[in-house]
């Protein structure tokens, strides 16, 4: 066991979800999580918890699912999980998920046309939830000796986990004397970073290298913004922890051109490598990758929203993630190394204008990918033509 | 993993709860117990079935509850967990439930006071649902390396578990060459024995050794069966396996005399040995125990069916359970060692007459605890009063 275990599942509980006396929690875990899942549950109700609802998600099942299971029923979602959710929204509940890849290559003997089909365990009812703001939600990382294996492949298992334990420790700042006084100096840090893009009235973004040249359009009223969330009633919470990145929602039909990943990508138990997407007039008509094309490509067929991009985020090398030059096979970690884009559902709560706000991007799905590096240059245009360097080197220009 | 894993999962499926093709089955699993999951779950969806809705409860978390929470919210329990299960009966769904002690000490260092108010995972939902008969249902037992070692204090781990193992093959019929076949035959039995008790036409039941001088009295109208059921669709299923009992569900109001429990009962996480029960007009007025009487009687207290009988079983020694001489701590495979009682819930569908069967005794409880043995007699006395030998040194006199 850790020594990051108990400080872990703390962090979460007091400042990624900023459980509040009487609030149902739900917390939603997986087979090999079970002493973090504990931990978050006891402090959960040390902090005044009414319930600790527990959800484990077994891709085992989902698995067995796509291999046994009628393909015509592999779309079928018991109603009661979305009226769960439905519900913990209605309840102001708090959501604490721990993320870290399970059984990562479980899914490659499934037919990829049949992994756009079963989308658990996300829920189409968590986006709405998610955008209404009504409960306070984090996700953090829980390290496990199988996401040890696959990040650390040629260290022994106890030493890969203990790896993986001591990286997590450290982009958690759980080795800092006052882990929440160090993440509120750094969302002061990406709050400052957000003031001054705002400012800019940017039209648009440009990233250009190692393969990829890509602009992508943003709405007049939309606002840059860090992952420091207030909800409906006021309660502030981390929904991302750690989180290094600032975001926004981008146009959903003004992105153009070619984008390479920068890193791989684990999404629906599938590694996707050496991603290639181009874009026309926002929507994703070419994907390639090395591996795992045609599973993003069923994954983007969900929807009508499911091709174009919901979200655009930067994320300098002033952060915890990039410099350790680790790839973790989980978007919660590889996401804030690198500037990443996401197909899928937008953040209408970003957007300040109502008739702008319509037109967010609604989909089921939302997959980030990396495709920022230090080799990346992202450069904006402001609404009035000027062209603005944003990132060179990893390093903000503003 | 044992050569009975597979075999197991099938039995569940194909026979103990019969799934169909197009049936969603709620299985309820623990941590630990995920591989025998899998197996169930894969073939479930091999059988056919729509979807396998895994509930994991951990018993870590409800010990963090009763150690944390605010004792006022202990009876919480989300209103979308009984509401699932209304929608599983409405679905008519199949559940299928992983039993087998976990974590079995746990709870010893809860204030007694404590434990009848949190009965998680027990749901009051759950005994309606059952009434109903709509779903098709049954219980298994998923031998863990914990369980194994509080039945096999004695051996080292792996022999335990695999000592375990091979107890439960056979007490599952698995050693057999076609276990379904075996279990038919065993039905057949047991059946066979319920109509001659039916045909007795009985007025009451009297329990006399080894400290016990009880008498209880039966409905006019209840039936004698074995566990062999019948859904309101006519599906047949095996809702306990293994099962060597025949029961019926006794007149709540008249039980009298003292028991004494044959072998040790583990609820709600307390082991409680050497329990004695003196009943008056039907009603537990006394229980005591060499340990955990605080908690039976907590449990009791949760309504006024508690302290009453819902369930009566007669077990003889052909069964395969009670020849093992092995305490199980798992009320699924120690209530089929020796003839038993349970406090709480009754089974109003064993009563033909409505004006009988609205006295059922009703309750959010259902304990089962043992006060059989080979030195117990069992004497029935007839509407006509006549006494009638039933068991006698284990066996059937009838």
């Amino acid at each position: 066991m850790s020594e990051y275990l108990t400080p872990l599942a703390e962090l979460a509980v007091r400042f990624g979800a900023n459980v509040q006396p009487g609030q149902i929690v739900a917390l939603s875990s997986e087979p090999g999580k079970e002493l973090l899942a504990r931990a978050v549950a006891e402090e959960a109700y040390k902090a005044g918890a009414q319930f600790v609802d527990l959800a484990v998600f077994d891709v085992h099942l989902k698995h067995a699912r796509a291999l046994y299971a009628d393909r015509g029923t592999l779309a079928f979602v018991p109603p009661w999980y979305g009226q769960r959710m439905v519900a913990l929204g209605e309840a102001r509940a708090a959501l604490i998920q721990l993320s870290g890849p399970v059984a990562p290559h479980i899914m490659d003997d499934v037919d990829p046309a049949l992994q756009g089909l079963d989308m658990l365990p996300s829920l189409k009812e968590a986006g709405p939830v998610v955008n209404d703001r009504t409960v306070n939600w984090t996700i953090v990382p829980c390290p496990t000796p199988d996401w040890a294996k696959l990040v650390h492949l040629g260290l022994e298992p106890d030493a890969a986990l203990a790896r993986l334990w001591e990286q997590v420790g450290h982009v958690l700042r759980l080795d800092e004397p006052d882990p929440v006084a160090a993440w509120r100096a750094r969302f002061d840090q990406l709050d400052a970073v957000t003031a001054k893009l705002n400012g800019l009235r940017l039209d648009s973004l440009h990233f250009e290298g190692q393969g990829t040249d890509l602009t992508i359009g943003l709405f007049e009223s939309s606002r840059w913004e860090s992952a420091g969330f207030e909800t409906v009633d006021g309660l502030r919470h981390a929904p991302n922890l750690p989180t290094e990145e600032v975001f926004t929602t981008p146009d959903p039909e003004r992105t153009q051109g070619v984008v390479r990943s920068t890193k791989p990508l684990l999404t629906s138990g599938r590694t996707i490598t050496g991603l290639t997407v181009r874009f026309e007039d926002g929507q994703a008509v070419q994907i390639d990758a090395d591996e795992g094309a045609e599973t993003l490509r069923g994954l983007t067929r969900r929807d009508a929203g499911g091709s174009r991009l919901g979200e655009v985020a930067l994320v300098d090398r002033a952060g915890r993630i990039g410099p350790l030059e680790t790839v973790f096979y989980d978007t919660l970690l590889d996401e804030n190394a690198a500037s990443h884009i996401a197909l899928g559902q937008g953040f209408p709560f970003v957007i300040d204008e109502p008739g702008e706000s319509e037109r967010f991007n609604d989909s089921e799905i939302h997959i980030d990918f990396m495709i920022g590096s230090n080799e990346v240059a992202v450069t904006g245009t402001t609404r009035d033509g000027r062209e603005m360097p944003l990132l060179r080197g990893g390093d903000w220009q503003i």
